[in-house]
């Protein structure tokens, strides 16, 4: 498929409440892919969400949000978000995030998060895991599973090596 | 809310590829949720979705399956299914299955099942675990988590429990 | 595709403020509908969602509620719903409606309701109007068409018609 | 609601197969709202959505476009699109593109395209047309319509003045 123009696009999740050790990561995954010219995409809410969008927008980079909303309210957008997609669809939405993404960081979170994350696995969508849910599927089974990462640098390292890669995007 | 005819309905979530021991229980869990006059309520395709499904319709239960697919293809709906709910719109039917079930059970699965495990604790639907996902949430925090069964007997026994006291439904 | 058990489904749409005319022949519609054995799906609120739900409940038949809302709320679902659907995805749910139909039925109605139209003519789904919106395509395009029904008895008598012919259902 | 950052969205839609007048004025009208600083949304197809993405992407603007696939394919999205949300939503996401919207404007189109234009009305969304769908409501009812444009130049002249009173938008 020929898509000269698409961006590289990294999605963040997490919660809506989260750690300010949670917020200072995802702020500084929000700069590290505006610089590098991704767009950063999340579910538009506060949190985990407003941190990373607040990170790319104040380093001049574009910022999505596709909101579980049909309008503004209960939070929704966050005051970073540039591009508000108004969905009206719930958590539904957390599916259209996951296909839309290049990749996928998800820093603690609660459900919604961990729908994300499975939602991302079942998409073949890569996703990132930093202080999340730890998962182990069924007995005897094999499955898909995320990368996880112990420490926010290791995380921060890799996703450094990730952004300078970006003819490796799956756009 | 005045729901006077509205039937309690239990999701049967797992994998589309099964083993012989998963949709011998998703089968039980039809049939028993069918005579109970629950309807029985899936993602419409093969696998434990199935099992669930020829449980249910085989004791004269109704059966609904809401498809991935926006018409008859790639296996869905699975031939048990009396009412086809054909969304077309992908992963994201797995929130209509957990907003609409009054109960869900989840039975092995890959990451499409641990999707709706997260989806049903993000909508605050009680879901049951047989041989599925274990989740560990995010250390330090305190999550809503599903009620995990260790034995097929153990589940069969509480669901008896649980259909008997419909009047409990939240409808 | 193989669906033995798979039930021919009427969708009714119409607006949720009704008069007294279209909630007649919605109820009419919905008790013929379930003598025929069909199921009768529409979007489970008020007007003429909830009186063809209840002339098909009141003859014994299955009612089905699409519901925008993600639980019972803002008159969702109306008391005649037999088996509600919570989405949670708000006018989303329209596509979802027009793709389970075997048949549509548009009785008056709002923008809501023009949106069905559309949405069946896009999906292929037959639409059957009465006394709701009329449309011409654009200037020298040709385009699938609603069928129109100048009376109520023009498309009572379609319907009887139809509903025996369930061989000729796309299920 | 505080979006200090949020940017007006101008929503184009139209048919994937479009005639060359239908194109040119898409184009023309993507270019006008990149120029103003407008992002330009469509549903990332052929014809009337990829020509106002191109007129936009081409004066530098910002194009979205809110696919009905899940992934790359079947003409989606075209390869002016910047920013790809894949919601493999099919029809559904025609609700989206209108809730995102600030103004949406329908030039010619098919079933499609008249669903959006109903879904905006729904939505209380401004829909303007050009050479699209004519409508009439139910007898007797009052209904919001779109506002309707007899030629290219007054919708052209339409927008102009719309796109540089941009803090009369709702965002």
């Amino acid at each position: 498929m020929n898509q000269p123009h698409a961006l590289p696009i990294l999605a963040v999740f997490g919660g809506a409440n989260a750690t300010a050790d949670e917020t200072s990561v995802a702020e500084r995954v929000g700069t590290m892919a505006a610089r590098a010219g991704w767009v950063v995409l999340t579910g538009g809410g506060s949190g985990v969400m407003e941190a990373a969008s607040r990170g790319a927008a104040e380093a001049g980079g574009m910022t999505v949000g596709i909101l579980p909303t049909a309008r503004a309210e209960s939070g929704y957008p966050n005051a970073w978000v540039k591009i508000p997609v108004f969905t009206g669809a719930g958590s539904a939405r957390n599916t259209f995030n996951v296909l839309s993404a290049t990749l996928c960081i998800a820093i603690g979170g609660g459900a919604g998060t961990l729908s994300e994350i499975a939602l991302a696995l079942k998409a073949g969508t890569p996703v990132w895991c930093l202080k999340s849910w730890s998962l182990s599927p069924p007995p005897g089974a094999d499955r898909p599973m995320p990368r996880v990462f112990e420490t926010a640098d290791d995380l921060l390292a890799a996703l450094a090596d990730r952004l300078q890669n970006v003819r490796t995007s799956k756009r």
